[in-house]
């Protein structure tokens, strides 16, 4: 039986506190007004996190593998542009991409109205559909103190190949 | 090829810190003698938790765009009637339910005694399985502080329109 | 349809405190040199939530459920071991195991120099794929303070009897 297979991603980013903060890039969207994520990309928690949810459900590594410090192509990448190598590597280890999920929690930005522009952006860098929604922490913790957000993601893939192991192959020819 | 469709849910909730708290309602059930939790609804965070997962697995938003402020009709619903409702949203999306799986983080109530329970009335709400499992934090976090519960959902559904785009189409007529 | 089940288990684990700390043992793998995280059994939370995500995708029960305090025999037991029977117990109640993803957030230990060998140890264990992938916290939260390591996993089953109610029936004959 050709079962699809699950992955898991998480990715936390603290928000700015330099005087001259950069502006905050989150689900693929550019938000006015708003303090900006630290990183060494852009910060974009939700599109890293379902860049590792792909990686994850592959079975292929992690942002570390294969956009870390020894990457140097990368340095400052968008997430919009993780996202859509993450997705042209786990095609290449012989997956097709079901789908993509992701839920944030953080008390900004306010996320509702721009949540179809967001899973548009994602949507097309994946090259599969991208849903992505939000909540708050109630005040808990340190998304209930304005330091940062934590973004959920899961993904579903399915080998294109007749044995799991073909597919891992293609990864180290 | 027809992929099931994943998706993701946390929702937390702090403990009621008024003098004479509401009751606890968690998981569909009423927990007598212990400290309510929060919230413009009953605070229920295992079932908001599976009814975002839900919402995120067929794409269709979250709790805030279906039952958020600008809904009056949802104040103070209680969890299970939430989570019934998000169900027949999503069918009237195009989707099936295949199951929901939730795990919440917290040092009490002390669940497992009333697992099955929880999951008979959560099950017959959602009309799809769904499972409910609890573990602590080790004493970390605001969790391990006692003043609050972090519930995780995941969840599967999959289009029965021939393609995902008309399976949407319904939300939109 | 023959729907397969997705489940999700979340594991905290403390850092022992002690002046002579219990060695790490994390993803199914000793870590030398460092600090050990505290539990009944090795504290392996990767292994943890692992076996928790099998038991949450085909709904019987938890950690707690089927290694608790009441069940001496499995106390200071590996993660290992555990991953291992809550794989046998859910192929027992009926269901295939498709795959385990796991991503764990913590300051340390460097993870990816060891990926692929933690992989194999806890695909081994599990009979199906287990993936393993690791982030920070970006400095928030008990992971940025180094007090501990969260776990978050997902799991694919699915039912190899015909109906749904039949797999589970097995668990109590």
């Amino acid at each position: 039986m050709m079962l699809p297979r699950t992955g898991i991603g998480v990715d936390i980013h603290a928000f700015d506190s330099a005087e001259n903060p950069a502006p905050l890039w989150l689900a693929g969207l550019l938000w006015e007004g708003e303090r900006g994520l630290s990183g060494h990309s852009d910060g974009d928690a939700v599109a890293h996190a379902a860049a590792d949810a792909l990686f994850s459900a592959a079975g292929v590594g992690d942002l570390g593998t294969h956009f870390g410090t020894d990457r140097p192509e990368y340095a400052g990448a968008s997430g919009v542009k993780l996202l859509g190598e993450a997705a042209r590597i786990v095609r290449a280890a012989g997956f097709e991409i079901g789908n993509i999920a992701v839920q944030f929690v953080g008390n900004r930005p306010k996320f509702s109205p721009r949540r179809q522009e967001a899973e548009a952006v994602l949507t097309a860098a994946a090259g599969a559909p991208v849903s992505v929604s939000a909540t708050t922490s109630d005040g808990l913790g340190f998304p209930g103190r304005n330091e940062g957000i934590t973004a959920y993601a899961t993904a579903l893939v399915v080998s294109l190949a007749p044995q799991e192991s073909a597919g891992r192959d293609t990864l180290e020819p």
